[in-house]
């Protein structure tokens, strides 16, 4: 679910980039009483995202565009099938079509990614999570984008969770020195993880009672070993280049949650089009 | 060249997207004293862009961070490589370190794949532009990324330059009446480009002497015979799917400009990381 | 045509800068439930333009005022003449009135100048273009009005044309050197157009292809020589003072575009008042 | 005096408006380390206001831009005198010159145009004020130059005067009935003023022991005989179309204040220019 | 009355803040479909304030959200009253719940505290005013809620009335120095107040005719013979740490108004919830 | 820690606030070139939260001003103790005063009382907890406070924590549904919180493995027991109306935290003041 109070804010800045001086095609080649129907149509097949974004850049334009939405976030289009039509003042509809697609066609590449890694990893019990390599400024809807695919969230930003990596562990003293200390600080109501490289590293984690231990560029073997010490005593996340080719077998090490940067930092937006 | 008029606000958007309230793994486990050195490092090759930008992440995070520089925007790293150095509190630099990288590893993936495909129609006098298919909010970044890396910038907004488009045309009551129309209207220092998907509108196009022809989605036969009628009467645009496999061949037709979605839309980041 | 979305945030400003704490006189004298009809009426003769900003402020102060309007943006209104008719809550169209006379009466000053000098030179085949001398925060509004009374726009920015002045020439190091520079750097979309002060100048602007060539501060034996050079190998535009003495004398040199930076910098404000 | 805090948020949005993407003449002319100095010249004469205005942009856009100031606000500037020097990159001073002229020459403007009102009635006990017919966005500034030329500043907004209209006369059912309700409600700081059309009003305005009365739209003789019999029992205000011809007569009637609505709606920009 | 220009800012601030990235609880319990019906009710006896901000808050998050007012501002509640009726999606309710609470039970527990002082007084013919010890950023709504509690306004802002205090005086060498420079440079619209400690000083003020003479940390002794002193030369203002205790003896020195920095700066928030 | 980019927003609006127009006392009674020197007193003992804000007041309206501290945040002062001496320009000091006192009155406030309750439970192992009733735009600064109190932080906002309230449970169809389609689609970093008023409830929410259980409005008694009965296996979280003469037997139930909402919402500011 979108909040548009989150989305405007978006929109009214991606549409002034787009027109600082307005649109100087259109409001000389198209009667300001021209009515227009478009159609949105994937170019691609994948997973849907965004189409409530879409919408919403047209309610900003101006209201008079109704949008007839055939799909919905999270449906799976085949190349040629229509999402959507438009229909309403054809300047709206010229003005509003770049921001509109530039924010679906991305938001959909990342859904369609997900779903590909959620796909894969099906018979294993196990989340596919995004990270913070999120495009500054988009982050509430990248995240948004992941769930739509199937994928599960990691910490919206650094207020929200707790991830001690090295530098913090080398700055407190050591594991058990970083979380004892914030434990004793931060709000009760968010988790501890620790960020581990070795098999003694994840256990001191256990031993202080981390909430997830992040296994962090393991290789598989390491991965099913400390898998098999924590023994359910911490959620486990296995991190570090995830591809798609080596995903299955880290899902088969029995982590509870994989996290893939690229999800949201090296996507390929889906290829849709507005046709009128 | 970056105003920083013009990145702060994105910046400062950006870090308070990471830490609405503070981050809480940071203020707990590292003193506030503490200083730290770290290396920005390349783990793949490729072309940087936005170090400006990086470094000003952390002039706003804390004015302490002392960062030197030893490759500049343009220059190609090798895997390993290392692009900078940095020296402060290592609060300041744990809090801006993923915004940071955000941003210029994004950068620089756009820079990278502009390069890639400048070096491969070196031999011909083609420039390689962009397209508005940017991310929405980070478009004044990423057109500068794309110079980085040697390409050339198409429009920057529906304000700055006139692209007359299957729509446009249809609503204007054919090429000439859109391009008389639109030539009425706008400021005397914007071009005019037409798109066009048959030769026929090509020679309607240079009939009504319109400064660019953008050949739309033609194939090389075409775009070559386009171009021969042309014959430096207009500047000629090719655009519509180009990839590296074909991009040679549509240079071939001696188009001056070919226009390129992806550089902006379809980006993998370059992965570079910062290590303490 | 005037966006809305660039609009609003110029009215929410002037809203909150002239009530920042409410309206005091209005809160305390006229009840709540009071209506009234207001009339919007010329009292001096002139180019009507801002009449869509007019409406909006209502809109935003509060959307039960209703207007209905007589005349539209462009026309010319003779003193005494009624513009618009406004029914609505007093309260709301007392506490809009200032910020709308403010702006239409701006704007239809602007529109007024420009009509003006467009009359003027009617027997000319010559454009009357605005400059970048306008109101900080009231560009678009102003390049508007400047469309509404007959007149072109120059560029909206130093974003989206090239203006090579003298300072730009030496640091360069020549006319020659300076359009290369710029030639091979920016869009090719957007015009290069050179400021010369001398026949020689002109001549090298030529020989190097710019598009326009602007005549800074010549007299107009010279620029009819230079118009005579150039020969239609590029736009000419006489700039410098212009006077509506001696605007007529210019028009028949033969440039193409006269620029008067005072349709914007120097304006009287046309007489409108909104009588209940 | 003049908040940085308040001209600095004009400040930015001018440069962004001036700028969405760059200087794109001067940042392929203009080296990155080329340094410039430039004179800041009148180019007529006038009181002059907004130099820290002026310098403010250079700090913006470079800090590293000086300025020497020659003149300071109010000062009297004869044709050709210099006003300021700058030296610093050449860049900083060419992206921040039109701001800032745009800025100083309107304050300058305005503060000549309060001057001379003020001068021509130097004989008289009178202040000449300003009104809210200002430039929306820029109050702030204009007030202030209205001070600097010797002028003397109305409310700012509507929430720090009271000023009593005939509409809200009619809706309250009466001066003294406004007058009464408006005092109960405001806060005790604020004066309450009531704008008369008569010498009947103007009685009434006294009996309810209004603060100021404004002698609105009144010939000569009437505002004499109205001065008179107010008679030091509250301020009185001339307002109504006053020029430089009629402005001694009216100064000779008695009057405290005369408020001049054209001082910030109907300015002629001073020439200056920056020179290099 | 409250303009809604102003409260949207101030809602759109707060939600962001309560919802950087949405309500996760609300997402995945409730269904989008899902209607509730609530009531808000008072949990203590007081004065209520806030009900239009609390009602837009749910406009701005969902429009389909109806309330039914059955108490307005300035009402008083008792323990277990009902105040409004909601129906509509349970997400929207849910969402905007706490933000329109915590500003309703602040605003109602100015309101309250003031109509306590105003009773408190109500034989005596003084007004109890508040201060500028408000929360930054809710100046306005806590301003507006001592109104509704039934007191009166001092000024809004440092630039909306004059109070020469200590300090000022002691700059400017002196009460008669001081009132003579303020009263010759500010708006003719703002009333000067003056600070006094001393019979000698309120004399002092007196003689230079200040608007309003403040009695700041008197005894009631001292007061009394100051008011009989001033006797209606000025208004006079009683300051400095006012109790319910001590009150109604100040008000008994005859002095016009009382001010009251508790009001917006130690407020006990009204008790009141939204039961579903 | 504050981090200076979260805070200057609320200062910027705070400052203009207070200054839309300027301070008009302070700028005709003091020159520009005085100096001042104040001192930051405590009229009451408290616990002073908020000096780097106070300080930030100042850098922000005049770098020029100086500020040496003698205390720092979470320091105890007594009555008539110095707190900080400033020198600079007096103007600077006047103008910046009442915002800075305004934020650092506020925030000593929530300390103290924050202080007292963990003083009185300080035998045991517990923790004193905020709530989201925060004043809308200042929760960031005010869960600062309470951390500098002593007290501990509840979550920040609807985004960072899951908290299950009778509303949740009835639209999920129980806490075991609720709890269930949370865990399934929270991030994985954030802790899930339910909300019990009854024994059944907190063996539902146990069975499910909530992270914590709030015992909302519970008598002592069945806090003891319900404490008892969950016996590690869950955080547990007292709340509702928790008063200093109650707060010593809460705790002595066992309880890990106790969650108090007039920390923020009812507060007393400390008495503070800035003498010259």
């Amino acid at each position: 679910m979108i909040d548009f109070m989150k989305v405007d804010e978006i929109l009214y800045a991606a549409l002034d980039e787009d027109m600082p001086f307005g649109d100087i095609t259109t409001e000389y080649t198209v009667p300001a009483d021209r009515i227009s129907e478009g159609r949105l149509i994937a170019k691609e097949s994948g997973v849907i995202a965004g189409l409530p974004v879409f919408s919403r850049v047209f309610e900003l334009v101006d209201p008079d565009v109704e949008i007839t939405m055939l799909k919905a976030d999270g449906d799976v289009v085949e190349k040629g099938e229509l999402i959507a039509t438009l229909k309403g003042p054809s300047r709206a509809i010229l003005k509003g079509e770049r921001v509109g697609l530039n924010l679906v066609q991305r938001m959909s590449g990342t859904a369609s990614m997900t779903r590909r890694f959620v796909d894969l990893v099906k018979d294993y019990n196990v989340k596919i999570a995004d990270t913070r390599k999120t495009t500054p400024g988009l982050r509430y809807l990248e995240k948004y984008a992941v769930r739509v695919g199937g994928g599960s969230n990691h910490r919206f930003s650094l207020s929200d969770g707790v991830l001690i990596k090295d530098n913090h562990i080398a700055a407190a003293g050591g594991i058990t020195a970083a979380v004892t200390s914030v434990r004793a600080n931060i709000p009760h109501t968010v988790k501890i993880e620790v960020e581990t490289e070795t098999l003694d590293m994840v256990k001191e984690a256990v031993a202080v009672k981390a909430d997830i231990i992040m296994l962090d560029n393991m290789n598989n073997e390491m991965m099913t070993e400390a898998v098999k010490y924590i023994d359910g005593r911490a959620l486990t996340e296995a991190s570090g280049d995830m591809t798609e080719e080596r995903i299955v077998s880290v899902a088969a090490t029995g982590v509870d949650i994989i996290s893939i940067g690229k999800l949201t930092h090296s996507v390929k937006s889906l290829d849709i089009s507005l046709k009128f």
